[in-house]
């Protein structure tokens, strides 16, 4: 049995699991190296949302109302979605503690110390509070998406939920950085390299997964080298996939790369 | 010297102490099980509401209305009170770590890691920021309310604070889970019961009080099984009451369960 | 070499280092203490708004539009910024963790536990994320401005980004009370002296300045003799500058009290 994670760029993967699929943060039509057009995203089975932000949020409306998935998400997200058009059916609004049952998965919101701010189409300002998912996908795999926090003291998370494979943002994706309006460079992301690192550490991973980024960059390289450093169980792993790559994992932490399909 | 805590259900309780009365987050028109009209709730020396969330806010308008008591909350709560037109003069805005004297008492806000999202009568969103509050209530009775905080590490807030009583919210009221729209089944509150029973740990409590429920369940249960797992002091206690029920504190630790009034 | 802070009262400071002039929460003409009028204060810059209560955020819109000062805050200040006429082009928001490099300097948004609540022209409510900032103004002099945070635990601050010079809230200005509506006194600000003395430790600092206040109190006498309490190095210092004073600091530890202009 085995996981497959197709690394969509920014914090976007789509995840096969032996029994469901999943979209994480859907950044695709805005996305210049997308590996799919959000019309031909295959029909999942549910999707997550961390936060509004148009990186993640991305292409999550269009997708749920071509394909009638579910989604979990906070409420600004939510707010967003029914602003779409999407159907107040498909969309549930949790936050940080409150387990969602739903698609046969138990999909766990948990701290992700970031905003969530977005905007309606009548230009009104709609903010939630962003999310952290963690989702048990066949056994003893259960993947923790980072949901763009910052560092933060992460070892209660570890210890209480034991997430196995961590998608963590190490940078920030420089081909993104001209939508950043005003004076100034953003020269990290939410979490830097060595921050990440020690995050994989806190949350006690066995496979940590490099994340935002589009083209692999410095950054992404010291996060690979960092990861060992900060681990004290001496089984960590680092990868780092190109966008349209597929991380495959197994539990026990067996883990592959396969090429994009280019 | 003792006080009195009559559980309400969801978050609400009517705390009577020797020289006060307080209200936490008072939810009864729309509770099903409220033991107590809000038109028949007595006059209280000061009412608090941790957030904006409709099972917390609850009643306070109302009750605020008809007793002029004070209020002390975030200030997406404060909007809303004023929206339903409480007077500003009633109406204290505090948050995390800004102590208020009122009414002889001081209400001491801590962090609480949730959301606090209400809705005016325009329709038009307001944002808080969410409350728990510890109040010494008595000499040596500092009652904690969670406010419907997620699990953190709470151990500094133990610390430097000292509550002795602890509202722990450990499950989500089954009897309001058809408020919530879209997809799926909430399986948990903020806290779980494991969860509910560390945070009494990190909080140093002498008796873990479980909340957020309106009909006890196999959660809560299970929170009175777990605090002394994780109890490192050897005399914390844990109960559970039925909603109209009433808690009687005493410093010290000493405390009972007496019947509604039914 | 040395940078030089002048405290403008709040969380207000003037801090010009070797090669940069830098305003820091810049709050004067609501401030009845304000040793220099926004018409008067020399061109900086950057600019630092920490979130958008109004002592904090002050006359930085006024200071912007007549300088082109570029400025770095959260979203609710920049929406407050351009309504009030601010360039897209001066203003750059950021959140915890995403350095923006800018002006020659690196500016460090690390987690701020509190609230950034403000109002457009037309009423609008505007909800951020409120930020501390750390910035290295000469090598070896890191100062970390807190925000108006909350106590929580800053360990993993202190130990990877190393401030040396920490602007800590102890009190709350006793001048501006009369601004809170409603009932009830504010008897604390958002850290009182105790958290802040601790704040100090957790952060390794080693000055520790007493910051929030207009006239030195009580409270910031407490936090003078505490510091030292709490301190495990032997080396940490505490001052409190009056409003007009001017501190002086160097890498290592160093530091001295100018006197006001007057």
């Amino acid at each position: 049995m085995s996981t497959r994670l197709t690394y969509w760029g920014a914090a976007g993967y789509e995840v096969v699991s032996p029994t469901h699929r999943i979209l994480l943060d859907p950044f695709l039509s805005q996305n210049p190296l997308a590996p799919v057009s959000p019309d031909d995203v295959e029909v999942p089975d549910l999707i997550l949302v961390s936060h509004a932000a148009p990186d993640h949020y991305g292409d999550a409306a269009a997708i749920a109302k071509r394909t009638g998935a579910p989604v979990v998400c906070d409420t600004a997200v939510r707010a967003m979605l029914l602003d779409e058009g999407v159907s107040e059916d498909q969309v549930t609004a949790t936050t940080w503690g409150i387990v969602v049952e739903i698609a046969g998965l138990r999909v766990r919101p948990v701290e992700c110390h970031h905003w969530s701010n977005g905007r309606l189409s009548d230009g009104r300002q709609v903010v939630g509070n962003p999310i952290a998912f963690i989702v048990e996908v066949e056994p003893g795999v259960r993947i923790y998406h980072y949901g763009d926090t910052c560092i933060f003291d992460m070892r209660l998370i570890g210890e209480l939920y034991r997430p196995t494979v961590g998608l963590l943002g190490c940078t920030v994706p420089k081909e993104l950085l001209s939508w950043v309006s005003g004076p100034g460079l953003f020269v990290s992301g939410e979490m830097d390299a060595d921050e990440a690192a020690r995050a994989a550490e806190m949350l006690g991973l066995e496979l940590a997964v490099a994340c935002h980024y589009l083209t692999l960059d410095e950054e992404v390289e010291r996060f690979l080298e960092l990861v060992p450093k900060y681990d004290t169980t001496g089984r960590r792993a680092a990868v780092a996939p190109a966008v349209g790559e597929t991380l495959v994992v197994e539990a026990g932490g067996k883990h592959s790369i396969e090429g994009g399909p280019g």
